[in-house]
């Protein structure tokens, strides 16, 4: 029995009525999961185990602070060299150390750039990347795949049709307020789709920048790639691979490292910190001083936390490797839900990039309710759970055994109650949603 | 005698080479200071002293972290609170209880709003403030005076003119890498000036936003203020007031307060979180809620560290009525300055808003070389100091008759050269800059 609890409802609701949509980030409302139901509020955290508002212990296979939390929540090494920082003032009138070792670390690792730009958000960040390749090709226009951010570069692309944006994360995001003078500056390609890019690239010559997703569910096509490296090249434009959510699950940096892609600019964000608030812009050198002839500068991008916790966090991935455990979690993840599915005759297509690995349900319509139920049980067997797990290096072979052990049983009950055709009615909970008017209300 | 630092100035010069502009602030460049001798990084700061790469100790009677830092460095009881709540994880799927409280507070602090967004950087909240009121008023154009950051809404203001934002803070801001569809849905009018404001206003109908900072150097004219007010309310325009820079440090929120200024919309920024980061836009019920129709998203912006610090900073701001001391404080450096600067004969200037205290050399082309001898011989004397002091609460009246003893001898020597005509030759460092090319060089 899933017990609702109250207080969390309560607090939520306050929440609604003083901040718009509730919360600052759209991942980390209930409605993505089970409304009614989700313990919404953490009061502390450790490794992947999770204390709620509710005072219950839930384990995390799901969203790991929405991927950013790399090294599993408060990670001890990471947590006392941040306080021991914090113990000697974070932002000083004088300059933090750790913001040239930090970019000297990030060129250390991305061999191919020759300049660094610090900011605390993945947005900024791939604003700060655009701005810079703007000033260099003199070129406003830009061709993008996949998600990047709020900001109104990237919305605009939704001024003359709302659908413009609906094939790369979220359906229906209102560009509303971003101004109409920014129309037809941004125009999305499909992911993955070579004849796609060829069309928007031929329809927009005037283009000078193209931006992609290193990845999100799925690996990047090698044919893709090879077309817009080539298209690049020739027509001497800038691309930037937006590695904010793929960055340090499968390499010491970028995708783009193994698919032997070559931006001209990689932007990081979320894992970058290991949960706390740091991004990067790392370009090559020629395009990166481009920045010295526009205007970017911000107080709170040289507080010492973020760049603290930023290098921290880079040198215990890169010394553990801990994408090797990453991926290697992920696959025990994708082949139980692989095995669970064909036992009890489910229907779900599961991603190939391991460290955020995703199912999906195939049954059209009743796709929200089956989800919503699976959050349910899993909830009510002591997980937060949905579709796609941000895998951390505090997941181990045993937690995934054990978490196993349990999507069998709520397979094996989403199976039957499929059969029986009486999902819905198994709900405690309202359905959760995927699109923007829903979770914004 | 001053001690160049060999190891500072080759630590800076390796940064230039990476960072574009040497790391992520302007108002932290040594170009600003004293570019040869200026200490320019710190290992740890705490209270109002900063011990400098260098292994020298220097009291800061200059920026105190660009204004962020008002509780004064690694206040004890904000740096024990984050510190236990960076041991409780900071970065959950589930979200952050201080959201709600922390939102709450802000409420109760500016009684005219109901509906708050947290950011993580000043820039950030005033791209959401000004997204958020074209959302609502569907209009495009802003009118504004002062500074307002490094985003394209605001930066758009140069693209016709590279003069246009002159008067706001730092001349010569390039826009470049701004898309030109920008053009014209930002103008500015200068401060304090009825007149002007007026004159732009007419020329600018269809504009829907006026945007102005709450202080800066000097307070606002009130017939300036209920100008502005009388204009927007017959038109129906929205009020953004900026208080990134001047916020909590005349009234326990912004200085709109004493001004009996009532603006649709208040950002707040830099003090609010003690020196770690954290924004917030605060407004007006109606018109937050069209928040709502608009994309605004960000993983970093539910992480829990500068939540956490901005609740507490405010709370210890509210309860120690700590811009009481701010201003008392400023009071005591703007009197000695005037003193001294009668007893030597120069010809300064000193600026009203006292917790930004602020004095002008009145000698033209000869000013960069005056403060740049101002700076030189304060650091000399174990003094971070320039023509501003961003006060904090760690200052005391001891700090400042001690630090007036000092300004008494620099003072004077400065009176000598100005009369012989020799302050170039006093220098030991290239001269200052104050303009965009020079800083970014």
């Amino acid at each position: 029995m899933v017990i609702k609890s109250k207080k969390t409802n309560k607090l939520w609701k306050r929440a609604e009525k003083i901040i718009p949509g509730g919360n600052g980030l759209l991942s980390k409302r209930p409605d993505r999961y089970a409304p009614d139901i989700w313990p919404t509020y953490f009061k502390s955290c450790s490794g992947v185990n999770v204390i709620a508002l509710n005072n219950k212990k839930y384990i995390d296979m799901a969203q790991m602070g929405i991927g950013s939390s790399i090294l599993g929540y408060a990670n001890d090494e990471l947590s006392d060299h941040v306080n021991s920082i914090i113990k000697g003032g974070v932002n000083c009138t004088l300059n933090s150390l750790e913001e040239v070792s930090f970019a000297e670390k990030l060129l250390e690792l991305n061999p191919f750039a020759g300049g660094v730009k610090f900011a605390k958000t993945g947005g900024e960040a791939m604003a700060i990347a655009v701005r810079i390749a703007r000033a260099h090709t003199g070129k406003d226009k830009v061709l993008f795949s996949g998600y990047h951010g709020w900001t109104d570069w990237y919305l605009a692309a939704n001024i003359k049709s709302l659908k413009s944006l609906d094939n790369h994360l979220l359906p229906g995001l209102e560009p509303t307020g971003v101004p109409r003078g920014l129309a037809n500056t941004v125009i999305p390609f499909k992911y993955d789709d070579v004849e796609d890019f060829e069309r928007v690239y031929s329809n927009n010559k005037d283009c000078g920048i193209i931006c992609i997703e290193g990845a999100r569910y799925d690996y990047p096509d090698q044919k893709f790639l090879k077309k817009i490296m080539s298209v690049a090249k020739k027509n001497n434009l800038i691309i930037i691979c937006d590695e904010i959510t793929s960055g340090w699950r499968v390499t010491d940096g970028g995708v783009y490292k193994i698919n032997n892609f070559k931006p001209d600019i990689v932007v990081y964000g979320k894992a970058l910190g290991g949960g706390f608030a740091i991004s990067a812009v790392v370009g090559k050198k020629n395009i990166m001083n481009s920045a010295t002839n526009t205007f970017i500068s911000s107080t709170m991008w040289t507080e010492r936390v973020g760049l603290a916790a930023g290098l921290k966090t880079v040198q215990i991935l890169t010394r553990d490797k801990v994408w090797k455990n990453l991926i290697k979690i992920g696959n025990l993840i994708s082949k139980g839900w692989k095995n669970l599915s064909q036992k009890y005759e489910l229907d779900i297509s599961i991603s190939n990039f391991e460290p955020l690995v995703t199912m999906r349900f195939n049954y059209k319509e009743k796709n929200q309710e089956i989800i919503t139920l699976f959050t349910q049980e899993m909830l009510h067997r002591g997980y937060l759970a949905s579709t796609s797990v941000y895998v951390s290096n505090a997941h181990t072979k045993q937690i995934i055994e054990e978490y196993l052990k349990n999507v069998d049983e709520v397979f094996k009950l989403i199976s039957l109650a499929i059969k029986k055709n009486n999902v819905k009615k198994l709900l405690k909970t309202s359905i959760r949603s995927d699109s923007f008017k829903r979770l914004t209300k």
